[in-house]
């Protein structure tokens, strides 16, 4: 048989059980509030999975210790889609997303990171289940492969099939020699994170409940938030420093804190990737704040920096949270915010779209190929963190580029058929494919996603997991390669 | 020395001798249709030029002997500037364009074949003008320097280093050994293109001196007309059928005439660009021609075919001729265009855009990347032709490919200071860099570039010139690498 079915099908159980345990903070969060049908629409949910769950995973006989790359990448990109699917059940038998294409989209939205939404009045849900939503970024931001692979091993399942296909960007710097172990400290500083963002929203005007949405929203680079004017509703600069800099954080290769935890500075401060990330945030912040300053967008400099800093932080991070209608600014730091969408996070965070490692290996691809020109006998290799990068990285990487170029062309071209303007189309693409959010027009901060045809939502939920998987582990299902066992 | 400046400053002496003498058809129109003021203004230019340029040539002594790749590359850069800065003497004397950004524009979209106007009424010039501005672009067509490599050997001149610079597209097949042979084929194939243009266009409502405007214009993939609504001025089926075959032979490999004529059908045949070229035009003829049709955009599917298949044709062959205002187009034929934009011809041809053979190289970079992801050992190789392409010619496409994407980023954001709206802004950058002419929006095939700032028209004018050269050979000339005399 090509795929190791049965250990397919048992690692699905567990996951439905899984999910149903993760639906329980939610289901705490409603009856704290007292809220019916949510308190109903979870207990349904979580009962009925528990029981779907338990059934498979117990009478499921599978042999784990076999599984291939093959399988790995199906099992990734099956765990993706059966978690957006059940984790869709609560918004659909609530009755407050009624549509299904609505609710999975919603759901992909939250477990990809990407908080893009088709809800036209946010507010007009009950808590318990905006807390859902949101807790699916949490969920979704470290993966829920990750917590698989700190859990998996415990049942004796070799994780490391898995984490290939899972880990974002092209080098993962590894922590440990044990994939559990290692997904154990990254683990831990995702909670710590958490809960010293939740601790800090704490003073002001956010209750415990909008402090966690936002937690969730920004160290998982979500962008769900829980009012329909985002983080510009509370207009409040404390807040938006907080959110910035976690946002940044989020964004930030996690194999870096390990050093910081160890005590080596000196390989955080000197790691490429992360000043080359710093210095396109500066830049950002820079060129825009100058552009509104100029364009009096704002009363004063002060001003253009902070909306500058903001957005370009929750752009570039893929988050997607807004602090003012950045649609209305003047379309130099609108142009910026767009390349920066392409652009995205760290490798081995929690970001998505290009990321920036792979942004660093074209430049030096670049200064490469103009030396070349000039002599073309020459040998130029390619180094990051002085290291040299191996003929078959590079191309992996060039063609990881190419791909999502190619995958953004086709996505925006099918769009395009619903015939909103091509600024809409476009950057509701590379938003969903980027992971961001919201995007420009039609689909801008302060709109939604309601406007597209229940095809095209599909279409754009596929890409928002195209785009959280990298490419490769959904394209590859598509081809024939995959399914040929002769090759 | 860095550079062999004498060489490099007789050259220029040469060029200006004969850019006089390619004035001359321009002025003897003018004669014709008896035009006072562009009598006067090509008799100065050329009687200056020739002045200017004789004094150059016969004192200036250099030895061509010892040409190096640098000066290949600095001979044509300074060669196609001075051109366009020569040529655009007689527009600015005239007093027709008198401002020298809009004439250095007119001119360099001109020679660079691109066909992007400042003109808000064409039809306002003399008719000597008017010969003159697409004169240019058959002169660009084949390249000035394709020209000046049949002339230079006779003065005992190596053309051989600056070919190199200026062939466009990543594979020349020579056809003879002696490149001076092989430029001489492939000028008299463009002749009689040219001739046999002119003669197809006769019947009907065009005048002779029409037939030539639209034969330069299309047979050197250009796209100025001598009226303001284009082709579709004369609203004739047979004119567009006309004008679209010979933009499409015209961006197709002109090495690939030299097997027809040869007798080499099957080599002719089974070249894999020439067949994705006419795959991408039937497949984008296709999709409009039933997005037209089921939008009600035209009468009847013949109608949307015969609209589909010009703009199809000249948008991928990079001409920019318009049968339509197909900015009122819906958005998914738009988005078609605008993808074609980036596609544009044939290597060897004189189309512009990133050529259908690295077009053709990413698909198969794409394929290897997807095969390698399920089996990292095994060993892809790429090929073209049933030829494998060396690993240093796929580097060069993949740092091409990356510069055009990156030099297009940077442009856009450029313009984007101009605050018009990003469609504008993304489809004026995506026009000229790949020298096709009209955009969408205030750029789109009714309107033309005037609502820019000089700045922004002198940014405008380099990109068509980047494009037209094939990025490398001008911003080489912006690297310190070029200018080290140790590297």
């Amino acid at each position: 048989m090509i795929l190791n079915y049965r250990a397919i099908i048992k690692i699905s159980g567990i996951l439905i059980l899984i999910l149903a345990g993760l639906m329980l903070p939610s289901l705490l969060v409603s009856f704290f509030y007292g809220e019916g049908d949510a308190i109903n629409a979870f207990l349904l949910s979580i009962f009925s999975m528990l029981l779907v769950g338990s059934m498979i995973t117990f009478t499921v006989k599978a042999d784990f210790a076999h599984l291939k790359i093959r399988d790995g990448f199906a099992i990734v990109a099956l765990c993706w889609t059966l978690s957006s699917l059940l984790g869709a059940i609560p918004f659909i038998i609530s009755g407050y997303i009624p549509n299904f294409f609505d609710a999975f989209f919603e759901t992909v939205s939250g477990f990809t990171t990407t908080g893009s939404s088709i809800l036209t009045d946010i507010e007009a849900l009950p808590k318990g289940l905006l807390f859902w939503r949101s807790f699916t970024h949490w969920v979704g931001g470290m993966g829920i492969l990750v917590l698989a692979i700190a859990l998996l091993p415990m049942l004796g399942i070799n994780g490391q099939r898995i984490a290939r296909a899972e880990t974002t960007g092209p080098i993962f710097g590894k922590l440990t020699p044990k994939i559990s172990e290692s997904s154990k400290i990254l683990y831990t500083i995702y909670v710590g994170m958490t809960l010293l963002e939740i601790i800090l929203l704490l003073p002001g005007e956010m209750t415990l409940f909008d402090a966690m949405i936002h937690t969730f929203g920004s160290v998982g680079t979500g962008g769900f938030s829980n009012y329909n004017t985002s983080i510009a509703h509370y207009d409040n600069a404390y807040y938006e420093i907080v959110i910035s800099v976690f946002m940044l954080l989020a964004a930030t290769n996690f194999t870096l804190y390990y050093y910081v935890l160890k005590g080596r500075w000196k390989d955080f401060f000197s790691d490429s990737e992360l000043r080359l990330y710093l210095l396109i945030v500066a830049i950002s912040v820079l060129l825009i704040a100058f552009n509104l300053w100029l364009n009096d967008s704002y009363n004063s400099m002060g001003q253009s920096v902070r909306y500058a800093l903001f957005q370009s932080a929750s752009i570039i991070t893929t988050t997607g949270y807004a602090s003012a209608n950045y649609d209305l600014w003047p379309a130099f730091s609108k142009m910026i915010l767009f390349i920066l969408m392409f652009i995205g996070g760290c490798s081995s965070s929690t970001g998505g779209g290009i990321k920036v490692i792979r942004i660093l290996l074209l430049f030096k691809l670049l200064r490469r190929g103009v030396g070349i020109r000039l002599h073309p006998r020459a040998v130029f290799s390619t180094k990051i963190n002085e290291k040299p990068i191996p003929a078959d990285t590079i191309s992996a990487v060039v063609s990881f580029i190419f791909l999502y170029m190619g995958i953004y062309f086709v996505g925006t071209l099918l769009l395009s058929l619903e015939n909103f303007d091509l600024i809409t189309t476009a950057s509701a693409v590379a938003a969903c494919l980027g992971n961001i959010g919201p995007g420009f027009n039609l689909v801008g901060p302060v709109l939604n996603y309601s406007i597209f045809s229940d095809l095209s939502k599909l279409m754009l939920s596929i890409l928002m997991l195209v785009g959280r998987l990298e490419l490769f582990t959904i394209i590859l299902l598509f081809t024939r390669y995959f399914w040929n066992p002769d090759k």
